[in-house]
């Protein structure tokens, strides 16, 4: 590809659901000029307990539909795609792919000088022990303390952020972590941001917490910025694509209390008996997938 | 369709998961003889927060899979997909259809002289309103009192079947329902009765719990009996699919509590490129879908 100054194709990101809107609240506020398309898989949702095999060809399908949109490169917002599925996406398509696995393990070791660092997320997540493959990578020798978290996407998906219950599962499910004296502690799921204040509490003030969206947002403004393909000026163009449609009430709720402001129109992508990412309209000049 | 005094071919049976071993279970408790092909559809699990049209397309999906390995009738163990798919899988389908709200409707109204029915179930299966629908049908005038519970779900796949925590949870949820004097309780999900524990000691002894997987397998033995097409003599042979490879331990952990029994050899549905429900063997004289 040749290297341009500017760069006006949206930026592609994809989640399980909703929760990557997180990642592109943060893509908004680092970079107000990029057009975001953002496909949220809430037809097949959640990931985090599903397989490898199955979780891959999932992204594999969403990304060909975001290619297909002629992005200029793919934001993989879900942990749980980003643990199993980035090498396959990167083996299939041209475009650069960021995920949230090593930003985070890089900006977790930046602030971790005795390498206290812990990783919740989904089991999906934990047990692919892909945030202590990246770690260990970065810092050899670093011991990582991680913890699945399967009740929290639930649990936030109730809206009880700041609830009895959810105090008394975050008790349970951090009590070694709590006693491990951390430095960080990676957020390893797009949900968790939004229990910040308690987890916040919880941890206490000497541990940092990375959030796994917004360094995948860090790492995509550094990426675009490094092959000259920032948009430029010029007004922003936003689309929103699920592949369920939201139940009304619900899905503004949710997805607002992701993306901090109110969401614009959401496309529902057809489904019916064709796959539904065949379907999707090419745009044109958009990459070939191979 | 002859009626026929015996009928050898297996009884379909399908969930969006592995909650609907829970009516298998009572299907080879009340039919020792019968041959069970189950479908768990643990690819895209679960069904309770996502809309009628998927929820829909995706029964429509599996129930072709099992057609096609030539089954006398099917259950839908689902009370998601009983809530939305019954009258889409009758008019494309020409085996039987036996769902959970209707034999659930039944025997509620049955033990409840004066009227007083709860129903517990996921959001879609609550904001369906198909238990209260199905009763009013059955008895005019009765008023249902429902709540959703989406954090049981979850908290059984956890396996905190007696925990704190999920006492907590039950006494939100049901607070309503225990202060309404009720005399039967629906349990309107195949993940509800590993909660019976509990949830009979919260809703008091004067309350009966119905299974909604347990009516589900009565009825499919009455409609057998009745069409002559119980499977006679002779050992059943069993098969039960799912469309995500499970995750080894975990999975044979909740199959094994919904069953309680061992489960026999699982076979992973093959998922490529093309619709994996395309791929289906087809037996030999199995009925078309139309």
């Amino acid at each position: 590809m040749t290297p341009a100054t500017h760069d006006p194709r949206p930026v592609g990101v994809f989640d399980s659901g909703l929760g990557g809107l997180t990642a592109v609240r943060e893509l908004f506020r680092q970079l107000p000029n990029e057009s975001v398309v953002y496909f949220g898989d809430t037809a097949r949702l959640p990931y985090g307990n599903k397989s490898r095999e199955t979780v891959t060809r999932f992204s594999v399908e969403i990304a060909s539909f975001l290619v297909r949109q002629n992005v200029k490169c793919l934001v993989v917002a879900c942990n749980t795609a980003s643990s199993h599925a980035l090498d396959a996406l990167r083996a299939r398509f041209d475009v650069p792919v960021v995920g949230v696995i090593e930003p985070s393990a890089r900006a977790a070791v930046a602030v971790s000088p005795h390498g206290r660092i812990g990783v919740i997320g989904t089991l999906a997540t934990v047990g692919s022990n892909a945030f202590a493959h990246a770690i260990a990578a970065l810092a050899p020798g670093v011991s990582v303390i991680q913890r699945a978290c399967p009740l929290f996407v639930p649990l936030v998906e109730e809206g009880w952020l700041e609830h009895a219950v959810t105090r008394q599962v975050a008790e349970e499910y951090l009590a070694e972590l709590r006693a491990a004296d951390l430095e960080s502690l990676i957020l390893g799921c797009t949900h968790y941001p939004l229990l910040v204040p308690m987890l916040a509490r919880l941890m206490g003030p000497g541990v940092t917490l990375i959030d796994s969206g917004a360094e995948a947002a860090r790492a995509t403004t550094q990426l675009l910025a490094e092959r000259g393909q920032l948009a430029g000026g010029g007004e922003p163009h936003h689309r929103f694509f699920v592949s369920d449609e939201p139940r009304r009430r619900s899905f503004a709720r949710v997805a607002e209390s992701f993306l901090s402001r109110p969401l614009p129109h959401v496309t529902v992508v057809d489904q019916t008996d064709l796959p539904w990412f065949m379907r999707a309209p090419r745009v044109p000049g958009a990459e070939e997938d191979s």
